[in-house]
């Protein structure tokens, strides 16, 4: 039996930890557990509350980690009990992994230092800022560590996770019981496919959120 | 202000929850409440908890209504009290939604007869048994009934709603918010693009399933 370990902190973002949960969750003897710095309800950004079962003292050995991402890692980002959990839980770790800005926290615990990694588009430079190699992809690997883009990549990066874990035919079953046939109304899911209108309001967005918040 | 309401209930699946909650909290002027027989943790079938913020009875009469699948269905299409709220905010609701079996209890409220409805690929035959007309597409509009197929398929439902609700230029921001440019490592999500025997293994495991709950 093998321990997920899903790290929940105050204003992460729901999807990000619930797409891959949804998708490992299905894993044969992959055990989830969502982690906090202590047990008790984690409320999201957008005020959703999920619970978090264990504190971190509680979850010393995963062998697989995953951080979120959402506008409270900027609190995470100075969290030193979460940051040294994430320090030591990665030395015997089999994947440390993050789903959209949760690679900021890898980062600020030292993990990417000059490793290609990935984050939401509006975060990559800021990645690129604390040492890591950006990379605008929806999934990378460097070494056991896997980051993946903004908020939906969790699925995608789940079932990689699921096919390395479990092999091919489990995750091919995972994503047909979870009807993965995704059919978004548009193509624009990305800054170079969306309308140059779009990003530009987002960029706007993220600026001023940024500028509130320091 | 308009009011989303998510219906919860024990057992439910929790991206088929989460992944619209995650589009349409980014709604302007909409405001989702998690709803449940009463106030209160709810487990998903996987074992993560989310809190129902509200009693059915706290939320008479929401704009949108949202209901989830899940194997807690089981126990829901047999729930009169919930059978009976969708009914009556269903008369005054703008959308009245559901993703994966979500639909089954629409069905078993009443309102899915002789309309156009979908399910989780899995349920359509069953869909069809309870009175509806299913087809296997993936957002299904009938009137102010919307449906849609299994889990993930809630996310791109939610996009649709979005747009309905807020225009196209909000809904394409909040898809590049969300980088929801989806990239599955295969593309199997659905029974006619899968592997047969990936459809077979999903099959059996869904008869036993149901043989294990009657």
């Amino acid at each position: 039996m093998r321990e997920l370990a899903l790290v929940l902190y105050e204003g992460f973002t729901a999807l990000d930890a619930i797409g891959p949960y949804e998708v490992l969750s299905r894993v044969p003897d992959l055990e989830p557990v969502f982690v906090a710095s202590a047990p008790g309800p984690q409320r999201t950004d957008a005020g959703a509350t999920v619970l978090a079962e264990a504190g971190l003292g509680d979850v010393p050995a995963p062998e697989i980690v995953l951080v979120p991402g959402g506008p409270g890692q900027e609190a995470a980002l100075g969290d030193q009990a979460l940051l040294g959990w994430l320090r030591q839980v990665h030395e015997r770790s089999e994947y440390t992994t993050s789903v959209c800005t949760g690679s900021l926290v890898l980062a600020a615990a030292g993990l990417l230092e000059g490793r290609r990694a990935t984050s939401h588009w509006l975060a990559l430079e800021r990645l690129g800022e604390m040492g890591a190699h950006p990379v605008a992809e929806r999934i990378v690997q460097d070494g056991k560590i896997i980051t993946c883009a903004g908020v939906s990549a969790g699925i995608d990066m789940g079932l990689d996770l699921a096919a390395r874990l479990a092999g091919e035919p489990v995750a091919r079953a995972i994503q047909l019981g979870l009807e993965y046939d995704p059919q978004p109304p548009w193509d624009a899911g990305s800054p170079a496919k969306a309308q140059p209108e779009t990003v530009a309001l987002l960029r706007a967005a993220s600026r001023h959120a940024l500028d509130g918040e320091r």
